[in-house]
């Protein structure tokens, strides 16, 4: 060797908080009366206490380790300690279906599952169908194992206030060693894993601290809306500890205005999360207007943002909002909607259109959107699939033969369909399966969508395709009126609207109003579902 | 693998400059009159030319392919087209003196040159030592090879303007490829080289653009006065190239005039070179100011800077100057004198002194200052030697003997001596050579030289040791005059205002007024060379 092998590990980034950080703080909600404040000094001592006592409990090396859990200081605490032991983190979305998440422990191995306290209901029942768990350890402020009705439970704080705070982790890890799991729900079957690595994670945290970037840094007091079980809370807890930012993790359950309240208390500047969660801040805002003021940037993803949500920030509140793109897949950070120094001379409604493209693509990472005759041109207009690859992207599902459906050639076909702009921004356009394909044709449901959220009297909108004779395929609008329009809107006005921005093949069929869009557990639209609630519409004439 | 084993090369950084930077400029002087603009487009395709260039003169993977040039385009081009095809860009010190340059070429085994016609004269007179190299190339706007007293000397221009610009790098190197190579002078016999990895160089560039570090984005305009052939010029260039920055090179020989005009020409953003640049620079700027708003950052290393000289640019021109710490075995960046959360508290003058230090550790690096006792306290008073590791930091010194002394156990020993501050900020005090050792105490010349530089009437100082009968070792101030002030400066003011700041036995036993601190190549001051000078030196009491 030239250069020493260092290896790429996330011990690395717990042995800077330990070293530099030691007064930055962690505020964790717990409950709804409950905040814990402590420092980073007194975090690292509590995740090498949590990794001896899961080390005396049986833990070794590749043993998978599952969490059950909201955005807490626990939950932060076993982000480190099971890596940086050399176990894996398995981070169970606590929205799946009680026979997926059976599924996804058991197909995972875990030998030791840590669950809220407030979660237990959703892991009781389904106790005796897991077949590797050999210890169920509850996490909670005041955990009484007695009345958990789960056998042989252990409480977390009671095996912390044994263990030992002088742990050491282990100097000879690979950085290739696998150090988390998340599993992403399937349209059909069983959810599949992705197994993330040291390497990719570290990587993938340098990237999120680029400037040109989500720039994490030291001053950031950054709050993951996101959840911990929802591929990685997007890399924040753990860009976050190694470069030393204060953490204000939200915990269970929270509503827009709890949101508001925690980022006017602890002058939050980062903050990431879903667009329905920024819709309801939004509301919540104009109702009971908070000092925001610290709030230097927020992160939208999951799906793509209405243009009237992002003008709401941007322009009416005056706080940066960018969109990005990623997946489970992904790790998840592949592009952001950043600006380019050219874009300075841009309208102000040219930015807002760029902001709401998915982005420009990270440095280490390759994106190629391809159709038949392989790459698109950067028009944005003409459609292909994204594809990706990059040292935090998967290369596989986690002992699954759906692997060979979305890896090919050593890219990671997304299944989202998306246009280049000139810029060589990134915008999706939909997801292949809800592409309407009408006489050879591609619409594009997403910007149906997006025109449509735009409207004011709309609150949501799905576009989906209904079969057709003669054009094989046609748009059909389902949307949700904001409550004080509900009966008052009409078809024909959002159709109007519609005529005005988009080529007359493009207009929907027909509007159906209705009382919400069916969502997935991550809060993404379902239209599967409403392909099929909806299969026998007839259009009305 | 669970996620994709792409590698970490320099070909996605050029590659990403092709696919997004297209039409961002670079602006290379290669002369006192001539200031090439060219795009991003145009630079890669010229790469991609070299690379075929050099191919067809019988490059191969592996092969050493030496640069002696300033900072230019041309510089830029060899910099990607070199380890990009897997060959190792040998970066020659212009400053060495010719044995040495005779020695680095032979020992490197460097096998094809490209050198600046203006030169020329440095390099013809050795050609006949040289045992390796089979092709000298002349770089310069108008070379005419005919007068070029080398034998066979082939034109830069002409071979580009004969190869593909289609040439296509490959893509399965691995990640721990030699990329490029510098040698370091050594106190004692000849330069020692330092080997760098397609991965240390780009996990090295992921960290300059860090929000927490120099911050190197796409809106940026950097003029690295620092030369392209002194550690990677700081990996200004590789960073620049992967982020999409503006480049403006500043050719051969400037003056501060030439730089003030450039940063005012192309509102430079960001800027690095050593402290004699920076006082001739704020020197030049007292006298005819420019309008530099543009600057957002002055990045200072290789030699410790005075305060004045930080005062000088943050309080009287109001541009951020960030002192540094590295070294050609470490890439070089190590540490940033940034600012952390809690010095927002500090006073003026503290944070002065925050910026004087070298400075925070950057991520994925470990810094240890050592000493018979192990890690030093963090009292900023307790010296010890500096050591390091990390993945940018090399593990030998190429073919080279000397290894052992100095990376040991792992770590890189620097042979600098150092305080921690309680903050964790690197503060060096000496070279281990340097130190002054009286009566078992440890004497830091560097703060000396700082507190005397600090002085309005002197404009440089360098503190060495000089024998002691009773204390072994004591030191003696060499101080140069501001103009202004030879002749009227008197010894005793300037030991006067020593004595106000350092304990008694710190003060040194007399002050001699000298006309030049002598320097190395690269500008650090040379005490080897004034203690041979003053060995014989006598107290005048």
């Amino acid at each position: 060797m030239h250069m020493m092998d260092t290896p790429l590990l996330l011990t690395s980034f717990l042995n800077r908080a330990e070293r530099f950080f030691q007064a930055k703080k962690i505020y964790s909600r717990t409950s709804a009366t409950t905040i814990h404040e402590f420092t980073y000094k007194e975090y690292v001592k509590r995740t090498r206490r949590l990794a001896d006592a899961l080390t005396k409990l049986g833990m070794e090396r590749g043993m998978k380790i599952g969490t059950f859990a909201w955005n807490h200081h626990r939950h932060l605490e076993a982000y480190f300690a099971v890596p940086c032991a050399g176990a894996v983190l398995h981070m169970i979305n606590i929205r799946l279906a009680p026979e997926h998440i059976a599924y996804v422990i058991n197909h995972a191995e875990d030998e030791i599952l840590l669950i809220d306290d407030n979660l237990v209901p959703f892991i009781a029942p389904i106790v005796s169908q897991l077949t590797t768990v050999k210890h169920f350890i509850i996490m909670g402020d005041a955990v009484e194992v007695e009345s958990i009705p789960i056998p042989n439970a252990l409480s977390y704080e009671a095996l912390l206030a044994e263990a030992d705070e002088q742990f050491i982790f282990p100097e000879d890890l690979d950085e290739n060693t696998p150090a988390g799991m998340c599993y992403t729900s399937a349209t059909t079957g069983m959810p599949k894993g992705v197994v993330y690595t040291h390497r990719s994670i570290v990587l993938h945290s340098l990237a999120a601290g680029l400037a040109d970037s989500i720039a994490i840094r030291e001053s950031d007091v950054v709050l993951p809306v996101v959840p911990m079980f929802h591929a990685n809370a997007w890399g924040l807890p753990f860009a976050s500890v190694g470069f030393g930012a204060t953490q204000v993790l939200p915990g269970p359950m929270f509503t827009p205005q709890l949101l508001l309240e925690l980022f006017e208390a602890y002058k939050v500047t980062l903050t990431a999360g879903v667009p329905t969660i920024w819709l309801g801040v939004l509301q919540e805002q104009r109702q009971n207007p908070r000092d925001l003021s610290s709030i230097r940037l927020i992160v939208c993803g999951g799906s793509a943002s209405p243009i009237g949500l992002v003008r709401g920030f941007e322009e009416e509140l005056n706080i940066p909002y960018m969109t990005g793109y990623g997946m489970t897949e992904t790790s998840p950070l592949v592009s952001l909607s950043t600006y380019l120094t050219h874009m300075e001379d841009y309208s102000a409604d040219e930015k807002m259109h760029v902001r709401i493209t998915q982005g420009m693509t990270m440095p280490l990472i390759e994106t190629r959107i391809i159709n038949e005759n392989g790459e698109v041109p950067w028009d944005g207009k003409t459609m292909g699939e994204l594809t990706i690859r990059g040292p935090w992207i998967a290369d596989e599902y986690y002992r699954d033969e759906r692997t060979e459906e979305a890896f090919k050639d050593g890219w990671l076909y997304t299944g989202d369909i998306a246009v280049m702009t000139p810029d060589g921004y990134i915008k999706i356009t939909d997801r292949t399966k809800d592409l309407i394909k009408s006489g050879g044709e591609w619409i594009s449901s997403v910007d149906l969508e997006n025109a449509l959220m735009s409207h004011p009297k709309v609150f949501e909108a799905a576009v989906i395709a209904i079969p057709h004779e003669k054009w094989l395929e046609r748009p059909l609008a389902c949307v949700v009126p904001k409550p004080e329009y509900k009966g008052s809107i009409s078809k024909e006005e959002l159709l109007e609207n519609l005529r005005t921005q988009f080529h007359k093949t493009w207009i929907p069929d027909d509007i159906v109003f209705i009382d919400e869009v069916p969502k997935t557990s991550v809060g993404k639209f379902l239209k599967a579902k409403l392909r099929d609630e909806l299969k026998d519409y007839q259009v009305q004439v």
